[in-house]
């Protein structure tokens, strides 16, 4: 019996994430690397039936005019990320997945982000246009290259935060919004439903609104998929929400948290256009006032310093008072390659993804929460707790279908 | 109906963490503080009936002729880790349990504690006279005192680490070694056997052998008492349990994780000495790789640094491989006050302690392992997972007796 | 013979710099203190003929009605700055000197801190008005006190940036903006008028305009008098004085530097106005491009974090490409406090101009650059290179009278 | 007229100094890099007549059979320190310095560094034997190359301590030594007396005894000739150099300097033998008391971390008390490539070693005192006063011979 073959799809397909786990799932089909920084090959899902490396064919949505080679090679020789061998040898598959890669859209992108866009990206469609021609590229990749299943995660930069609190609950109501004189939903939230609608699972791997409004639960519901979101955690998030419950147990009063980031990739350029950073930090700072019950004083920032590349730089200072109200102190310096960290947790979440759609799993995956910093649909912030949520839906599955 | 009266014997009474403690139970007693960094007090144990804290009478055991204002003052004034004014209004409780306070024993303390000690703390007695006149002491201060309970917590310095793989684990053999010509129980352990003996609770705060062997476990059941260890968590182990397991969960591949403190209180001085030092660096070394399940490479040094005073500064540089096999690092900073961050879990402890003998619990209290560096009788070396045997404990607690 | 009367009137009397500098005067009055932090307490200094501390009689401006005594119990018990015995100790002669303290002037001070100023202060008056009030407050108190000279040091909170390229450049145009429908000039440029028309001494210790603009030369020699500026040199930026040579003699090619300030006093609540911050971070930001010959990527973030109140910590990470071109790094952390670090550096300065004046020196005091950021009339912003004029200085000083 | 050739010889051909410093010497050679790191390309030595790069023709003795090639191959793509292509360009050269390369000598370099030793190597021959042998290396490298001078540089690794106190002050006696039946001079010593009495230039670079005893003297002057030394001033130290004066300067009490060293490379593995290693700490710890004018508690480690390569990374933790005695500290991170920072200084001290040889400069070459943690007979330890030395000795060569 030949294996199956599943469709990874990512918005984004040429960017700093997307490369870099273009070339390792390269180098893992290829059996050329050690599974380092892959949750999924950790001996807690040895027994799991999940799809192999060699099993996902890729393509993806994008709106510049590069390739993923050179991409891979800028941070492998600029950025000394990754060995320049590792991306030589995977050049024949990137070359391939660069010519299965279709124009994004730029609804709702910002300024920014479309001053990066190649001229042929469509301009001129409209929202619901916009949609229907995503979902013509989906179904043409997975018919042509005989897909079971597609999944589809957002790996594209920070959209513009938009007010979503006054967004229709319900789907119908919602979904008309692709009609309005003025949509209000940016590209990551047209993919979403375009994604959605044909019963793809759909990822948001970003800070970007995606499937995020409540409306989408009755489409996933509808379509019988499943989706998730958002923001990966991979850094100083990660961090905060490993420490944060350090401070909480032993009942050590936080009194300011400052995270201040540096980095020079892609990434941090679009984050320097404050529309786009702001959706960023909200998303970086809210987990720390649920973890630990008060709000302390905090800060966030993040820099583009050009001369760092993918090398994200976080310092943090955490300032906290113990027992007889001695105020101390924790720093802490990561210093760790953003799309390194963010790259295993896109091929992990395909994986995980679509062993749950082969247990009949619908709506949306809380048990993915501890790869974001925004958990759709999980209250707990807490790094280990929201791991043991994978545990448990390891050991479920483990035992058997649904 | 009035309160029971609880006795709290520190070993140690004092030294900084004794010291520090008594300031801060005063200040409780008093209410004259909020009781941040006291994990008792967090909103967990709400519904659990925990002793007040004016139920406790404390009194010790100490081998210097100095005064525990005198140490609290020097803590304020010389390593500015607590305001003066905490200090002297707790003068009056903090002279009444000077004296209290009775010799201890130097039995195997080695060089660098016995040079530390009054001319007058007994030299000639041998290990069997040294539990029985320990036994004394707490019968006089029980009667005295008119307690319901002792609870005894070691908070005496490091002791010289001994070779226990050739102890008898069968509790009439070991305790023969009280007999021995050469006994190579070191002064915790006597404490330790003086102690449970009597059927009081024993709690051993440092890296000394104290109840560790297996043999206790007899011994402990046999006067259906209780006890825990070893090594207060507090600083770079805690964070060290805490941070571990977010590498192992994300499979990043810890190459090597260096841990540089600088301190200069009289632990510190006493860490000098590489007996003693050996101890304890081994106590805060093993737990990674447990943690981990593999070995990478290790340093833990540990400096007397005068100027410090207190304040334990640890710089830990964690270099680890991600994706691609590229490597990374992570540094923190921890600028904490050591006898800080360790009294207060001295009070939780005895509060439990009470707790537990109240719902008749006999044994290795398990439930604390979260507050050790080297739990006893417990393998899991996760914080938040230790945290959550003690979240379980409370909901037994607080359903009712055992 | 009698000792001569200094007058050392500070602008800003009650703020954190000032209030420290007056503890520290007390003591060292008492001789309750060792010199450390004096830079004229060096043995270099020994030869020269500085005057005493006693000799020193302390008014000022201020805009706030709060007591020094409180403000320095602030930084006490709040900040943990200083310790509360010295500040004590000092009541009686804090409070004398808040008497002799008198109204300063909101002109263009901007509305942060026109909002910390207490009703009493003159709004109605104009800018010559103004100078007019300043100076008879000066001339009142060498009077009541019968000073031979009186050296101004303004110490007051970060004015907001002028654009002052356009200001005139002879003394008998720019004297004219006084009477402008619209004067441009802020309040510490009111006072460096009202202070060197009176020919006393006038030291900027602050990013403020004072008397910076070139015309103030012309002032300065027709009064026979001296001045200085601006903004003192005490932390980050010293750092950056000390290490920007180091990069340059070894050809390091410095790629970025950035450095985020954090801080909670009454200082960093003015900076956290963007007006007022800009004046600042152009003060700190521009010497590196100086002393390197070219212009790195420089960020320079200030944050107003309250828990930290006086401490101002900095974390400064620099980027830098060595031989064959690799990327290394250098971070450092910097925790001080920063009243106490600037505080001495006014009691020198007062010393040092007051000796210039006794030598017969007029103009502006370039050989004390090496305490400020922005040293008027010095292009050398290496530190020690800047130390070595003050050596030549001293050396010449000492041999007699210029 | 043709350029005249000139020799640079390398103790330690093939270690990461040298093999770093040849793959640059290539690049230079064939202009296919920026002269980032050299300090001879400054603008300060634009106008002096300095040896051109492909002047010169290099050789050198070492102990290991390894090639220069993969030594730098291994710096390329273990540590990540170098870009590969820079070495790949560079292999004919490197293989052709190869084909130049001496066995070295034993004597007195330790158990460590013996065990790294070929089996070729002479162990038989007496220290006199030794001496005549390295002078008929370097007369036949001379002859063979046709070389006007030859420079000699100690990049060897780090040889234990000996105590020199009571080696005799005169030559003729000093030179007895090689006969002696337990001739205590390390290898470091033979090179350099082998070296010096053929009228070489001999440069230090390493913490080894080499030509420092006073004896020396007489020789150079004997034979016309220069030396200068010790140990090269790259990371942790020269960071020293740079701090130190700021705290002296400003007054500032230094209470404790604590520095933590960890690395991976080849000298750190000899450096954890601590024989080898005292006289390592040693040389980093002296100048500070120096600088400072007294004694602060310091503390020097140095640790050897495989998974580190050439990655130096220093923790430097400085406490210090400024003004009112408040406690403050300065922490820095020092992130280097060891043998990066250390090449370039090679090169440019064999530049700059002929250039004296032109001007006729016989003796102790203390203008080079900046590049060196001891520098031999110099008392001033801060570093831009070193660097004066140099600047002035630049002008002085500029404006002609000597």
């Amino acid at each position: 019996m030949s294996r199956p073959r599943i469709g990874l799809w990512l918005i984004g397909t040429r960017g700093g994430v997307a490369s870099t786990a273009l070339v390792g799932l390269a180098a893992l089909k290829q059996q050329r690397m050690p599974p380092v920084g892959l949750v999924t090959e950790l001996p807690l899902f040895a027994e799991l039936d999940l799809p192999d490396w060699s099993d996902f064919v890729v393509g993806g949505h994008e709106i510049r005019d590069v390739s993923i080679f050179d991409e891979a090679m800028c941070l492998a020789t600029q950025s000394r990320a990754i060995e320049p061998e590792l991306v030589l040898r995977a050049r024949s598959e990137l070359d391939a997945i660069d010519r299965r890669v279709c124009w994004g859209t730029l609804h709702g992108v910002g300024s920014t982000i479309t001053q990066l866009a190649d001229n042929e990206v469509p301009r001129q469609e409209n929202p619901r246009e916009a949609v229907e021609r995503i979902q013509q590229d989906l179904q043409a990749f997975a018919a042509a290259e005989d897909l079971e299943h597609v999944i589809v995660v957002n790996v594209a930069s920070t959209e513009p935060a938009i007010d979503s609190s006054r967004l229709p609950a319900e789907w119908d109501k919602f979904e008309k919004l692709l009609d309005a004189e003025e949509c209000p939903l940016p590209a990551s939230s047209l993919y979403a439903i375009a994604v959605l609608e044909l019963g793809c699972s759909y990822i948001n791997f970003t800070p970007a609104l995606g499937s995020t409004p409540a409306a989408f639960d009755q489409l996933v519901r509808r379509r019988a998929t499943r989706h998730m979101g958002c923001d990966g955690k991979t850094g100083e998030t990660l961090m905060k929400s490993v420490l944060g419950p350090m401070f909480a147990h032993r009942h050590l009063d936080v009194m300011s948290w400052v995270g201040h980031n540096i980095f020079g990739n892609l990434d941090g350029r679009v984050l320097d256009d404050p529309a786009n950073k702001q959706a960023k930090v909200a998303s970086k700072d809210h987990l720390l006032r649920e973890i630990l019950g008060y709000a302390p004083q905090t800060h966030v920032s993040i820099e583009h310093i050009a001369s760092l590349g993918d090398w994200k730089t976080a310092w943090d200072h955490i300032h906290f008072r113990g027992f007889l109200g001695t105020p101390m102190t924790l720093q802490f310096i990561w210093q760790g390659c953003d799309s390194l960290l963010a790259a295993p947790l896109v091929l992990d979440m395909a994986r995980l993804a679509d062993a749950a759609r082969r247990r009949g799993e619908i709506g949306t995956l809380t048990f993915l929460a501890s790869f974001f910093k925004s958990p759709r649909g999980v209250d707990e912030q807490g790094f280990i707790r929201q791991f043991h949520l994978l545990e448990s839906w390891v050991q479920r599955a483990s035992a058997g279908p649904k």
